[in-house]
């Protein structure tokens, strides 16, 4: 069986069991190993309010060698004050005992209802159980891409094999999505693996504009949780030269680390809360390129695009309101819109098109929605997903 | 029978008609009178894209004096270039004959599908056929209410009487919603008569004042249409003394006026496209009254609340997750929060309640939610409604 997960690049090892947090029974511990240390980077929600996970894990990435990281789900321990932050300390330190690594030495992320304090004597019971378990095959990957879901319907996960300077690299990422996804950041936990040869800075630039310009470009609901967290760990033994600065295979290693996480931002919008579908936005002719990526999401989010979509409907005037209501600079004289290749709207007029084709287009599992502002020359783009009565039916009835 | 419509006040007749320009056969057709001439006011949207109602409408509130309003639903003429342009033009110009007025000296305001030339043959049939109907009575009032009509499933009217100087003097409106409702301002057509004798620059200032504190704090989905209009005339038909200054007769008119945008935003979050309950969000302890209301906005929008709300569902979590994540300043160590009176989260720590008691709040027609920022002395407010699966099927299936 070919690896295709976070266990796949050389010095990983992976579990995922149930413990209890979950009433469902299903898995929600999640832990990843990397026995001979490694080099980590992450990015965070910009939410003010963050999980106690995530003020932990950010106080750990100060150590040099990262040597696990530990994950629930079913609670976001988030909203619980000191009780909270002292629990996901707990979560480190049972994880640190079972790694035989420091405290510190752990990094820590939760996903799941926000406000209730996180059961931990089932936490550390899990992680105890979750120890023996770990494993470098991919039925152990499985399980930890298993043991984060939520409201997910599947298991998201990605390789990439790349070559640097003679030597194959690898890189896989496992994703948990769903809701409450908005871009900055656009996941809420996403853990990458690689057997890269990397610095630390350079790893954190390199996850950070990886992440910019895919899973920050998805929008499900707008909004970002508590506990966005995206965490890569480079194990270096791919390769004894060490990437150290901008160079060429920095460049490689980023465009492949990329394009893994734009492949996971897809599967995410595909798997979002109830969708069906997902949708590019495209904006061009913007003043500017900050500019192009608000109108972007401005139709990506707004239930009336969101809904028609679902209906299949090339209903183009509620992305034309959209994109005016949201404060861009725009000439209407000069606003045009496509779906995938079809002009709708050209230069403030209704253009003439076949309407069946455009229901067709609308109707595909994917399509592309272009907007032009008539006004510069910047451009940038969103993902979003259609909004359908499962996503009210999943999140009216998530919590009681 | 009481006269609880537009045509309550002195020197008003209303009709509304079906002409075809709706596929279902309904009214679509709304016409007011005022012979005697009134004084007018308006606000409209803020999109950057506006109907072509809008762009005459603006024109034709520089008259001196208006005889009239003419409004069509089922289609909203915008986004149609210069033929939808000289439509809206040839509407106000079929009015004004039947007025017997000057074009512009009547006003105009449409609502419905965006993108879609107006069948103007029908629309000016149908401004032939209502005008022989035009009439003071409260039938001939709800017939305009009715035919403003899109996807809201009631007329939504209301009237204030009042004394200045020892005269009565009455106001009323009539008001569609449903859908497309966003602050700035919240509605898509508004309609107001009033008797009362005022200038023209106060009498725009009341409006304004009016729907700022009402229709302005409403949001359904988010978003402005391109229609947005809010219109008043005063026939001065009620006294003999013009308001002119910003008197104490001035403040009760416009403080009448404001009870009455009040009501017909609460009428409006009811109506609106498939919600069953409605909730107001309070924010206290902010920086400023500008960023109590972004919160407090953030919150009535965010579907994972709305979504929450419609399941009965007292799930806090979500509701500090979209006060995070909306940009104010805040300290999450004060941050708080309550279900009416019920304190659920107290300066940052989870409060112990009845979650029965809470689910039971959370379940009413109406309910208050308040989130306090711990910054400053700040506080604003917002009125949002739930999102059901019925808002998806209303907009999924609207167009095709």
């Amino acid at each position: 069986m070919k690896n295709e997960t976070i266990t796949a690049p050389k010095g990983f090892l992976a579990a995922g069991v149930a413990c209890g947090i979950k009433a469902s029974g299903k898995a929600d511990i999640a832990l990843l190993s990397c026995p001979s240390g490694a080099t980590s980077g992450a990015v965070f929600t910009t939410n003010k309010v963050v999980s106690a996970a995530v003020h932990v894990c950010r106080d750990h990435l100060a150590s040099r060698t990262t040597y696990g990281v530990i994950a629930n789900s079913g609670n976001a321990n988030a909203c619980t004050g000191k009780k909270g932050l002292t629990n996901a300390k707990k979560m480190c330190t049972a994880a640190a005992r079972e790694l035989e690594a420091e405290p510190d030495q752990v990094l820590v992320a939760s996903t799941g209802i926000i406000g209730e304090q996180l059961p931990i004597q089932k936490a550390s019971a899990g992680i105890a159980q979750a120890a023996p378990q770990l494993a470098d095959t991919p039925e152990a990957g499985l399980a930890f891409a298993e043991a984060i879901m939520t409201t997910d319907t599947k298991p998201k996960q990605a390789v990439r094999k790349l070559w640097i300077s003679g030597e194959e690299t690898t890189i896989a990422g496992a994703v948990k999505g769903a809701g409450m996804i908005g871009p900055n950041m656009a996941t809420t936990l996403l853990f990458i693996t690689t057997d890269a040869a990397i610095g630390k800075p350079l790893l954190t630039s390199a996850l950070a504009e990886a992440v910019g310009n895919s899973l920050n470009k998805l929008t499900v609901d707008g909004h970002q949780s508590t506990n966005d967290t995206a965490i890569i760990l480079a194990s270096g033994l791919a390769s004894k030269h060490l990437i150290t600065g901008p160079c060429p295979r920095y460049r490689k290693f980023t465009e492949s680390l990329a394009d893994l996480c734009g492949d996971l931002a897809r599967q995410m919008a595909l798997d979002a809360e109830g969708a069906t579908r997902m949708f590019k936005v495209v904006v061009t002719g913007a003043a500017t390129r900050s500019e192009a990526g608000k109108a972007a999401r401005a139709v990506a989010d707004y239930p009336l695009v969101k809904c028609a979509v679902h209906g299949g409907d090339p209903n183009w005037g509620r992305i034309i309101c959209a994109v005016g209501s949201c404060g861009v600079e725009l000439k209407p004289e000069k606003l045009s819109c496509k779906l995938d290749d079809l002009t709708v709207f050209k230069k403030g007029t209704p253009a003439r098109f076949d309407t069946a084709q455009a229901s067709a287009i609308v109707s595909q599992t994917e399509h592309t929605i272009t907007v032009d502002l008539g006004v510069g020359q910047a451009s940038d783009f969103c993902y979003g997903c259609d909004l359908t009565a499962e996503y009210v039916h999943i999140n009216a009835d998530y919590h009681t």
